[in-house]
């Protein structure tokens, strides 16, 4: 794992138009970002794409004709975007700790919607030495295009998961003894914190920050001081402080 | 100095078109962040602002009518950018240090071209209890909309300040016994510094880095480590883990 991630970027084409394209990338595995799917009655054909999107949990949307047509001619009722990179899976980040004898260190995104920021988390989390992201499915971006080009080359060589539900997520990864710290407004002081075990840390989105339900789950909730008026840091510049205090709490 | 900046956000017009208006912002001393003039041959009143312009030391760009044309009708040959926010000086940071009783904490940006990472400097720089932060009048970007939006409302409280020349800044500085440390690849770990004292950090654009001639004037170059494979990270990134180093190191 210490080359480039055997994953390499998909093709140049990110939108996907008209049945046959769609299902081909469906059969193929090909991750996609979202479906777009015309409103109003479907085709029989149509409506396997649909279910097999479902099952395959991907995010679908159901708009107007005139949204379709605005992005593409000849769609078919029908559009796909695709993931700009392939995901690796949480299983993928923990063996990659494994195999170069560290204890995991996991970045888990709550509801980051800014394809730049991620791009930069990415990188940032490459930079420090973390194993992999983890991004929820659902009410955050994805590895669209914008991500990836803002990752500076890191989704090459850094794991990114895609999960359908972060809290389950987080569950899953306390029973395999990881500690989850989450950043908030109102925690301990970061610089208090032992980064020496296992651990994930939780971002959440500017604004809004970590969900409450999220913090509800974590192991200890932890914040940056902020010595001026404005409120909060920008999500990809707290978690590089973040970051960048964990690989010094481990002494590297 | 506690509360915000006496100085305001200018009106929401950000292009100025024409003699008259353009004559006016600077008689009325409002910053410029450049100006557009015709190619050939100026009326006498065009020369005057020119020439005013360019006493004022505004970056002054030749282009084709064309080009004035594109941006909007009636221009006279002459199209000014006003700032989005009235710039402070260098005395005004220093003064704000010092009604703070604290020792002076500058930031430095050589070659910043990113809005978005200007104002996200700005942001973590107000964050972290900085003083303000200087940026070179020529090949970096001001204080344009989109900056003033990305600082998320720092600059309201932090003062940002324009120079003509970095490398003069600094030789000035270092008089007032400032100490400056560069950020490059290949100096100390940051964290072998000592931050306690009066000091500026110098950020460098992503890619190039810091001048080596602006890094020949620093007392000390320091280096984030990176334990990956990419190179380096996104430079508002980088100033906030250092700027959140400098706040620790000064037990705060």
């Amino acid at each position: 794992m210490e080359t480039k991630l055997a994953n390499n970027p998909v093709a140049d084409s990110f939108i996907l138009t008209g049945r046959n394209p769609i299902r081909e990338a469906l059969k193929s595995g090909r991750d996609l970002e979202k479906l777009l799917v015309q409103k109003g009655e479907l085709s029989g054909s149509a409506r396997e794409i649909v279910a097999e999107a479902k099952a395959r949990k991907i995010m679908i949307q159901l708009v107007d004709r005139s949204r379709l047509d605005e992005i593409a001619p000849r769609h078919q009722g029908l559009i796909a975007y695709a993931s700009a990179f392939q995901y690796s899976t949480v299983e993928d980040i923990l063996h990659l700790a494994e195999s170069r004898n560290e204890p995991p260190f996991l970045i888990l995104l709550d509801g980051i919607t800014d394809p730049h920021n991620l791009g930069a988390i990415i990188r940032s989390a490459e930079c420090a030495g973390a194993h992999g992201v983890i991004v929820p499915r659902h009410r955050s971006v994805g590895l669209t295009p914008s991500a990836v080009k803002s990752s500076a080359g890191a989704v090459e060589y850094l794991p990114v998961a895609r999960v359908p539900n972060m809290n389950q997520c987080i569950e899953e990864l306390k029973k395999k003894n990881i500690w989850v710290y989450g950043l908030t407004m109102s925690g301990t002081d970061y610089r208090q914190a032992d980064f020496s075990g296992p651990l994930a840390l939780v971002i959440g989105a500017e604004g809004e920050g970590v969900s409450s339900l999220t913090l509800k789950k974590c192991d200890m909730l932890l914040s940056l001081p902020l010595r001026g008026h404005i409120e909060s840091l920008n999500a990809s510049v707290a978690a590089g402080i973040m970051m960048y205090a964990v690989l010094s709490g481990r002494g590297r």
